[in-house]
């Protein structure tokens, strides 16, 4: 079974304040960089490619020289065509897991429990049950509504596919989508839900990144 | 006016493998105490209520006993009866705000977000917009679909209210809710959303309580 990983890399990062999130240090090194570690680490993967935007691309080649056998391709213009880009790069792959770049503190268990559930499901991704009430916003910063939180997860990546079951997704949907199992949920094919973790935090704004750091310094993490 | 606070530290502890949460050790200090502090600590609000379960009730007193002004009462049956008892407690009072006891990182800030919101809408809440993509789980841990994030948010607390609203919102609802603002939603009285933060974590699990004090650390915060 060859195993491929893609990195997302090509978001914009609107709600940073003008800086990149992927290129942000965390405790002394770019956030993307951690977010590739584990993948580059792990003998299961065979193949790895960062999918970079055309501002970001020079700098995430910079930093992915660190690890030697990754490809740094460019996005496309949804994060569909990202993704499909990123599996191009990747050659014949039984399994891919796709991982957004901003998730810095992503880690082999979590990875290999994305792994397991698409062997075992076709595609899994990993997800943390909802223990927040949900509210739905109406005019004028009220809320309109609460939501029932029974049976909602927060969605997170990694997220595995096998190859045939993500690519008869993105054929059949020609869609963007904030993640790759939705375009699988719409072919009516099973994605499985593995247990993801909080720590797994993706950055959307400075106190994210600040969420990060703290975990960082937990984990007893230095600079190299 | 006057402002009165009610902590509810009245809810079971079931993902926590045994332990209460609330009396959790957090940097040194019980969890329910940091809760409280910054709460003891505001010098607008004029009286202060920890509402605790039969099985926590001594130990929540004795933690409590540091915040001299504070009242220690006892819960009800269902969370909404518990805040009921709390607002009993405090006296007269034209705004509450209530806060779970166990978002230990509340802060100053967040309490007058709230206690803002209230006073210009009648009703208002702490929320964040939700970042995460949005699952609902089927049968057998397989995904049944996934909601859009347009416009949902992640309620917490602190929360808060004009005293009438909030006992008009129980009187005409005799449910239970996950948080009191529902109550004045199922009214049609306006609730406001006001800024939350990502750091005002709740603790449900003991992967929780690792996020909190990795927060504490990075706060630089000292045991007493």
């Amino acid at each position: 079974m060859t195993v491929g990983a893609v990195i997302v890399a090509a978001g914009s990062s609107t709600r940073m304040g003008g800086a990149d999130k992927l290129l942000a240090n965390a405790g002394g090194r770019p956030v993307i960089a951690h977010a590739i570690a584990p993948f580059a680490a792990h003998e299961g993967i065979d193949a790895l490619a960062v999918v970079a935007s055309e501002a970001n691309i020079d700098a995430i080649r910079a930093v992915a020289g660190e690890f030697p056998a990754t490809k740094v391709v460019a996005g496309g213009r949804r994060r569909r065509d990202s993704v499909l880009n990123g599996l191009e790069a990747l050659g014949d792959c039984d399994i891919v897991v796709v991982h957004d770049g901003a998730r810095p503190l992503v880690t082999r268990e979590l990875i290999d429990a994305a792994l397991d559930g698409a062997v075992e499901a076709g595609a899994a991704l990993c997800a943390v049950p909802v223990t927040d009430t949900v509210k739905r916003s109406g005019v004028s910063g009220l809320v309109q509504g609460t939501l029932s939180r029974e049976g909602l997860w927060l969605a997170q990546t990694p997220q595995a596919f096998r190859v045939d079951v993500l690519r008869r997704a993105h054929a059949a949907n020609d869609i963007d989508a904030t993640d790759d199992a939705a375009l699988v949920e719409l072919n009516e094919e099973p994605v499985k839900l593995v247990a993801g973790s909080r720590e797994n935090i993706k950055i959307t704004t400075p106190e994210d990144l600040r969420l990060v750091e703290a975990l960082l310094a937990a984990r007893g993490y230095t600079a190299l």
